[in-house]
């Protein structure tokens, strides 16, 4: 028989928040990436058109953690006419000495949305100039407000700007983000404009055509894209990583899944070039950002190095607090 | 909030076992795969070297049936040194609607080992010939009991043979068998001999190297080898595929992992040579043995199919009868 701890979102809420420890936790999982032997397989992904579903599977082993953690991601994107969220799931927690279950997080997806808003940050950490004070969010969803909140943990955000194709939604959240940080945040219909004197941009979208125009762009300005996590989706101008300084969170992944690959297809950029991850510019192996003028852009696409690093940290916290029950299996 | 139901492997044995059921539930599994637009992704493979383990991640979603699992199998190989079983893992059940976990399977192998097994009866209800009563059996662990039982299911077999390297298991294997199904059943130390008048056999090993003989086989025959579940592992002298009639579970898998990939590899089956799958067999769209003279050979790698149904099967059980524990997340 194996213990077994079941931990549920809400437990989840109460023992991990968006808070430096988990932007370091998540900081570590990608130096982890790129100085270790990590094993991190390609995303295991379902499609369900029927019903407009798709499933991602994310894992990583980690050398060095005693645990690592299965992923799962479903998002049922006619769930909100049903009431109900588009994204779900669960981490299963595994020992990685002897692959017994250790734990399973029923987060519905907040612990990815934790380790999805902390990796923006340690991007703008590492990429941004330190004293990037004016920030613009592309979308209006549960990622463009963690974004944002992540960043004024790690720069002195003053002002902020959300864009957005539904307006009142943009205003709405430009309100409660108001409300809740207590900087100015208003909302924008022009895109153009919400960039304008921005020194950090952020794309939170599903979009799948350029919502960032690559003229809009001006020196010293900062981008982290981390909508696209599909084949499909696409934030950026392609010409925009031509031009930038370009550090995806995996290259194997941006080469499939992010901004990269568009760039690619558009004949801009190599399909051999090599671009350094985020995790050897924390490690000082590769330089991000050389100076004031630089454009730098970050790909997000997503990784399991991530989900086993915020469900390593979730447990541990979980198990120190004695939330939720145990199992026995 | 969402009441998910949490199944241990206790009240999954109580709730199902190797039954005519289960073999009709996995043959249906099959066959929806054939004919339907089954959704399969390629299994998500994680290699742990450090502590001699891999993770299996399969999963599939067969139209018409409201849930699909998500099968995480790890097996760490050093875990009987630890007096830990080598296989473990869970299924986790989703609604194929909206995404939401509906139960978790805490099976430690469990449902994995009655479709594997029931895959084995279903290969040799259509293929071998309907008079067979003789069967061996390479290799004796859990999946060499778990056949020959359920091989007794489709079969008239009164007369078994259990082969493995280590002749004090086979001996021990073959005792317990005897008394179980009230059969004959020796251990025999020399494959060829045991394959000597066999009419059904079935390869259970994790063997990386040819184990039987093509030339030990004659007509009438039939061979399941569902040992091969990685690139590495061969259980069949690859000329043995070129010479049979050759039914894979799924094609796209055995190309890649299965026996046809070491005959594809020696140069004796060409990379694009099609054969129809097991379940276009079973659904009568395409011929398996055509008379008493075939020799005939199935290729199981294990199918996501076979897990979202013995998933569906077994929740609806653990369900009707109250089993498991509910918990809201």
């Amino acid at each position: 028989m194996n213990a077994i701890r079941i931990v549920g979102e809400k437990e989840l809420r109460a023992a991990l928040d968006l808070d430096l420890s988990v932007l370091d936790c998540v900081e570590d999982a990608f130096v982890a990436l790129a100085t270790k032997a990590v094993a991190m397989p390609p995303i295991l992904r379902l499609d369900i058109p029927a019903h407009n579903g798709e499933v991602d599977v994310k894992t990583a082993y980690v050398p060095g953690l005693d645990s690592f953690a299965i992923k799962i991601s479903p998002g049922f994107f006619d769930n909100p006419k049903l009431g109900l969220p588009s994204v779900n799931g669960l981490m299963v927690v595994f020992s990685a000495r002897t692959g017994l279950v250790e734990a399973v997080l029923l987060d519905n997806g907040y612990l990815t949305d934790l380790r999805t808003a902390a990796a923006g940050a340690v991007a703008a950490r590492h990429l941004s100039r330190a004293d990037s004070s004016v920030a613009t969010i592309f979308g209006a969803g549960v990622q463009a407000r963690l974004q944002l909140r992540a960043l004024t943990l790690v720069r002195p955000i003053a002002e902020a700007r959300i864009w957005a194709r539904d307006s009142e939604r943009a205003s709405r959240a430009a309100a409660e983000l108001a409300a809740e940080l207590g900087i100015a945040v208003r909302a924008s219909n022009d895109a153009e404009a919400a960039v304008a004197g921005a020194d950090i941009i952020v794309t939170t979208t599903p979009s799948t055509a350029p919502l960032l125009a690559a003229d809009w762009l001006v020196p010293g300005q900062h981008v982290t894209a981390m909508g696209s996590d599909a084949e499909h989706k696409n934030e950026l101008d392609p010409r925009i990583v031509a031009m930038a300084r370009y550090v995806p969170d995996s290259l194997k992944q941006v080469r499939r899944l992010g901004e990269l690959h568009h760039a690619i297809a558009a004949g801009l950029v190599g399909d051999d070039a090599i671009f350094a991850e985020l995790g050897a510019v924390i490690a000082g192996q590769a330089e991000g950002r050389t100076g004031d003028v630089d454009i730098t852009v970050a790909d997000l696409t997503g990784t399991g190095v991530q989900d086993t690093a915020i469900a390593t940290l979730a447990i541990a916290r979980a198990s120190a607090s004695g939330a939720g029950a145990t199992f026995q299996a």
